[in-house]
């Protein structure tokens, strides 16, 4: 499983006092730590720190503070073009751009976006009306975005689908949903597009959330997850994807498979 | 999921004890917690501690000692006849008969004792030349199991199928194999028959056995299975499995579902 470090977002109090700052130490740090704990991408998120005018130019700084330490893949996290053409430009290595409605008109814009970039792209089933609430909705609008891919010369792996997990005490069907959606898109194409979950969201607004966390991510490993962002800070969320990954003979076992799997 | 709580069993050394002691206060406390923790059946194992002539009287006792201090239905576990029946004689409420090997002779012993009895029976894709190995093998003989047990009259929500789970470091591939069985089962018959396994295998001879046992059961739990002989005194084990079936809208989610779900 990829595993996307959430940490550098200034959605996070301690990134948006390093952001106003301008405390690049801050961020580098997190990002290696983040690295060492197995995050195979690092998001970048502006969050509300600055004016939107402002975050296409944080964006780049953020952008070049990281890479000053660690060479781990950045995903881009914005729904603003302009945003994520100044973290475009400023990236070593192939991105993922996360993330992108699945309305027609975004994905015209979005997909040639990561063509000319040589990135991902993480398509949400999500349009401007609000996120898709079943099985069969999503699956037909992954269906659309598959086409619309191909339509733009970009390869189905490069495409990672956020079927938008909910917090599960707020419908308690859409967990159970999800696996459906994670079995069910193998056989949509192939290659497949990947899956991906923003994972702290199943949890909000409860009690219990790292072991709701990471129950979630054990079953939607098993279901076929292809990625994840998530708190890879979170020893025992990292230790659960390792041996979810072991017991699926996606990682070969050894008494040290935990060290193993984070490299 | 049915918890069936595996620590009443001759095999750990307490037990053990206290059955050369006849001191039935040990076996009356751990009937007492593991119920508490939410154990929906206690598994009763005379182990080793005494003699087979022995075992039939000390199964009995064990059965009395603890029906003397709770009402939690009990798993009788032994592969012996004379065992079984001493103790199926002397439970008061419908037992689990655990476990009978697949083998067509063992199977029209011990399906006449379930049916006599009222008991539900745990069926091994085990014969007398060892586990089954493959998913094929294993869904062949669980419907020649379901079979018998038509023949036998014993209705199939009352045949538990144990699909015999092997240490991971001893055959990687077992694990994904357990889940396509507790997939494809559901498939087999209307209703069909249910599943559980023997949990803290899957770890025999590993480092992170707590870790390992509950990734193992949480992936099992979203596959299908419906019961495991587990240790229900490990509070992150009875927390994930809970949280599981939180997640598959199994238990209503409430702040306090961890102790709902121990009720």
């Amino acid at each position: 499983m990829i595993a996307v470090g959430e940490r550098i977002n200034g959605m996070f109090k301690d990134v948006k006092k390093a952001i106003r700052n301008k405390d690049k130490a801050i961020l580098q740090d997190l990002a290696i730590r983040q690295t060492k704990e197995g995050a195979k991408y690092l998001d970048i998120n502006t969050g509300v720190a600055v004016t939107p005018e402002e975050q296409p130019e944080v964006m780049k700084w953020m952008v070049h503070s990281v890479q000053e330490v660690c060479d781990t893949p950045l995903a881009l996290d914005s729904q603003k073009i302009p945003v994520l053409e100044a973290g475009l430009s400023a990236v070593r290595r192939p991105a993922m751009i996360n993330s992108c409605k699945c309305d027609e008109a975004y994905l015209d814009q979005f997909i040639p976006l990561a063509v000319q970039h040589g990135a991902s792209l993480v398509v949400l089933t999500m349009t401007d009306k609000g996120p898709l609430q079943d099985v069969d909705s999503r699956i037909e609008a992954i269906g659309q975005i598959c086409g619309k891919a191909l339509e733009h010369g970009l390869e189905l792996d490069r495409i990672f689908i956020d079927p938008v997990i909910f917090p599960v005490n707020v419908d308690q069907k859409q967990p159970g949903y999800l696996m459906q959606v994670f079995q069910q898109i193998k056989v949509i194409s192939d290659p497949p597009p990947h899956t991906i979950v923003g994972l702290s969201n199943v949890s909000q607004g409860t009690q219990e959330r790292p072991l709701i966390n990471r129950t979630m991510l054990v079953m939607s490993i098993a279901a076929g997850l292809d990625a994840a962002i998530m708190d890879v800070l979170d020893t025992d969320l990292m230790d659960a994807a390792l041996c979810a990954e072991m017991l699926l003979n996606k990682q070969i076992y050894s008494e040290s498979f935990l060290r193993a799997g984070r490299m």
